[in-house]
């Protein structure tokens, strides 16, 4: 019984059957009619126009945006436990060639605009000091906590002063949305880029990167081509998003995970690090409790010391989480 | 009726069916049982010890393989025409952070010692030149030519003589196995590593990056997640490259692509430019016949002047390659 | 009697007396008068506003120029004999992040706009070939030969007209205006970045990067200090510029060098590969002959096979420039 | 009365010498004899084969020896204070194309072993994760403070059982010695790369990068001609570094800048943040205060808040020191 992370989760049927329904002859890249239909499609969704690229994975998502908003002798604003920083083996650096990141402080991987003027007060304006050019949030947050829609607009109205560019680590953008009951728009305000995350979703291998300002969309086509991304068979990972729109599933199969959190969130009720906003949870635990756990069947990543990490997912058994919620209790 | 683009194939069914079997709860990354499988199973393929990683897109696997052979002030030997040099935006100048295409002559475009040894020595080995660090060819080429056993076991045995590191760009590796009748390892002597292309061969989204000196394989794991290839749920791309490798697919699918090619070569004789041998047909047309054969339904990529490039598949209809054979003809 | 490099000058005496002058306790970096005024002075001998920074080497200053012009994604048109493409060990590719150097032909190193257009036009606009930024010429060439400031501003206008940035490697820009009698206005139409050079032409350690569009000064200061060319004592370097500029010391040891080279160019007639419009001449020579200038105590550059590079600089003593004149007559 | 920075001290007369005695036509680049003799005049004085090669800054010293030390995918370990990663604009990353600083605590601008394996022993060694592939330290540090030759060789121990470059940035180096009275190769015990700074202690542009194992000369060399810090007239910085080494000159010249800052540090005693161990002092000051020094003509630097900055150097009147140490008293 696996709470180890939801990449280890299957692909929703439905994105596999449009996968089988694009499986024909057709325009190679993003030549194709799918592919061609993302920037309307995903127009509508926030209510405003933008351009949309898909790439293959989060990291390229992200390493993408932060290219299009922050030169190589510029810095980027993140939290000191964002995905950035700690689980991209260097690719913001990598795409960026060499950009700093600035690593912030904040309870559940959340930054606030007091946090970020430190940050950026505490930088002198001379050349011998790389300048903050962009801040970058992830919501929901790597501790499975949520920014609301002010406190995005906060930080993206700071961004705005500051002449920074403003992306959102989207990679679980749906669950954020599905707790917040909110529209993606109202979620997005003064965003330039979203790293709009399917895969752990649902999706095989497609993320949206959403760019609010299109004129970003030419220099990062070329970026995304430049870096191996722009894949041949493109039609295959536009089908994957297309379906993740149609008829909401995205949201259907976030709220389905954020569910399952919080069926373990109320039965570990008591050990909780940080609140319980998305479908990842980080609770107190011993060593031997941990044990208990995994002699039972459960499995999950050990977290820091005495702290385990559990994630749900859209198809985590029902009787699975039912399963470990008693057996939390029962320790 | 398509002639443009190989990447325009549909995908094999038996590579669908493949990640439909893989479609379960698994590990994430390349933890899973069916990418941890590759390093043995292509190093029976090739009879001796191999290190694989799957990533999505050729590029990303030529880009790797050169950043795994050339450091960021040395330089790559390839031929004028190479993919490398001219339709990957940069890539190979992005991941190995700067160094130098440097472009050879040759027919079919294909390099000979003696053309590589032409651009070598005309290289002072001073620290104001760039030097050359890695060669790289491709097999079958971008013309559709093939090099034996012998022609790549000579410029190899040069590259080791040089001490540059050898790689082969074998996005239709198949095809020049295929129409060799030779074993991959007869293909390989001396290369270092190889873009073992599957995607423009049946499969969906995974080549394989081939380390033939598995000590690169630590470096290069490390830059493909990096540059964000190492997708989240990886065993789907292993269970393609599985699937095209059970029951020698691959080799099926590259002959059936460079049949219909000999179908058409034969009644393009007099058009050829280069002798065909894989699964594309350069030739003269004048743009009054290339009209005819548009308006009869055929549609091809308008190479240069007087020149069209005619691609096939292995999932082209052999009726259509009738066809289009037929149409040639009576030009 | 060296032949060799202007690089092998000494310094002038009045650049050495400026040093001398500056050496005081003064502001750090750029910050003292020295620096700060060169921006003013380069407006007036530019007739129009431009901004200045300092470096220590040309190839400092032309990779700086190409980084200010062109993405990493993007390519710099030059030709195929430049500095830039062969001398630089990769400097442009370093500071540019990569970008791709598409290199033109034409006699004594010399780009006419056909042969730009002939090279742009063959890149097809699509996501998959690296687009021109950048257009880069050598004023004088490598080839000891000058753009007239017609044909500057013909390159120019078609790099305007195309979106381009414009760049001029100027190392021997003073031996060019010097033979051309125009300004340097005259000879810099178009021009967006030139590397002015002093150091060949009697400084010890500073040319000029001067920017025609002073709004890239501010990315390209902070590239420099990125660079490692913020030098901490700037003083001494800016002193050596205006040492150079007063009096116009620039065009009196450049016409000095170009003298130098006409008694030789008189003397070689029938042996020259290039007009002699500069600094430098290119013999034809047969190895036999070089030996016997060698054997006289003359010494230079074997170019290639059967030619021979000289040059001339301001401090070339007249009767060893005489005697190589007759040597090579007497040949 | 300026005691903001050693970077604002002039010239030492027998640097200026020297330069003068260069000053004369030789071969270009580092082929004059001046540059030939650095290798071995610094292996007598190290007492070990080393390599060296100048650099015109020493930002240039401390991005080439991390790039000769660490790939772009790993990281190195430094202080939060290091002046690579606050003054270098981001130099570190440029060169050596994206790598991560590691940011450690420590008083005084101090790493301790047990800081470096909190911030080591924190990164898991997956692929996710930047690996440290080197360890930095800065002797004397930013804070003015001294490694002991003992607390040198304990961190360069520990570097090299976890498989770690191990580099010092020297920029201070010889206050440090000369605070220390030891000799420079007992301060360099496990040190891979050093860069050694002359050019506050009393050079005008050259920095020397000793390269302790000379196996890294080669790629360095060639890093340093793709950076643009290869000059042309190299002897003019070979000059320098050899008139600083005859008779001990760069000690001498350190110990006159220590004395002075003794003689501020007595009279400052009560105000001292950290002891004051090479030639800065930072000192608790109320605005106020600070206000009161600067209307008697005393400049100095505003650190944080509440403390400043003071640098003494070789050319500090001593009445000027004299006057400042009366004045910090009487406050």
């Amino acid at each position: 019984m696996r709470f180890f992370s939801d990449n280890a989760a299957p692909v929703h049927p439905r994105v596999f059957a449009a996968m089988a329904a694009a499986d024909q002859v057709d325009t190679a890249y993003d030549g194709d009619a799918l592919s061609r239909a993302l920037d309307a499609r995903f127009s509508i969704l926030f209510g405003r126009e933008v351009a949309v690229l898909w790439v293959p994975s989060g990291t390229a998502a992200n390493a993408l945006a932060l290219a299009a908003l922050c030169q190589p002798y510029g810095g980027v604003i993140c939290h000191r436990d964002a995905h950035l920083q700690n689980d991209e083996c260097g690719a913001p650096e990598f795409y960026t060639h060499g950009a700093k990141l600035m690593l912030g402080e904040g309870s559940g991987a959340k930054l606030t605009p007091a946090e970020v003027l430190r940050l950026a007060d505490g930088i002198a304006n001379d050349v011998h000091r790389v300048q903050p050019h962009a801040l970058s949030i992830t919501n929901a947050t790597e501790y499975g906590c949520v920014y609301t829609p002010d406190e995005v607009a906060a930080l993206g109205s700071l961004a705005e002063a500051r002449g920074w560019g403003f992306h959102m680590d989207g990679a679980r953008f749906a669950n954020a949305v599905a707790t917040l009951d909110c529209t993606p728009a109202e979620l997005t305000q003064y965003v330039d880029v979203l790293s709009f995350g399917f895969v752990k979703n649902g999706g095989l291998s497609a993320e949206a990167l959403i760019l609010f300002n299109p004129a970003l969309a030419d220099a990062t086509a070329r970026r995304r081509k430049r870096a191996g991304h722009l894949l041949s068979k493109g039609r295959y990972l536009a089908a994957q998003i297309h379906a993740m729109l149609d008829d909401d599933l995205w949201l259907e199969t976030a709220r389905a995970a954020n569910e399952h959190a919080q069926t373990l969130a109320k039965a570990a009720k008591g050990r909780l690090i940080s609140p319980v906003e998305a479908n990842e949870l980080f609770l107190r635990m011993t060593p031997a409790e941990a044990a208990a756990l995994r002699a039972q069947g459960f499995d999950f990543y050990d977290w820091a010391a005495g702290e385990i990490r559990l994630v749900t997912h859209w198809a985590s058994p029902a009787p699975e989480v039912e399963a470990l919620a008693r057996a939390i209790e029962a320790l």
